[in-house]
């Protein structure tokens, strides 16, 4: 769930990562090798805690095989 | 014109700003002061200088009328 004070495009972008990330059978773990981020930070993207930039929603979109836009389309 | 080294997704939302603030007849001044953020900022925004997070893309497409994942679309 995202967090209660994150803003609405963080929280579409919190929800969509989580969905596709678990759509695709990853572990946060794998996902964020598959990232090149901390596994911690997938975690905190997944709760809206972070303001997270249009290079790492690439990167996001990348591993999850679909395009960027799409993970902030509610 | 985003610049050369500008990931993809940067490109595109550069495009899109900087179209759809146009097509509002909107200045960079003036677009900044409705997002609240720095008038260079936005240059640099539309040059895809900058790394956007997603509280800045909230922020563009408030201003600008649209649907956050609208400005990473191509």
């Amino acid at each position: 769930m995202a967090e209660a004070g994150a803003s609405e495009l963080r929280r579409v972008l919190a929800a969509n990562v989580r969905q596709l990330r678990k759509a695709k059978g990853l572990s946060q773990d794998a996902f964020a090798d598959e990232c090149g981020v901390h596994r911690t930070y997938v975690g905190g993207v997944e709760r809206g805690e972070y303001n997270v930039s249009v290079d790492n929603i690439e990167k996001f979109a990348k591993a999850l095989g679909v395009q960027g836009f799409e993970l902030l389309k509610p």
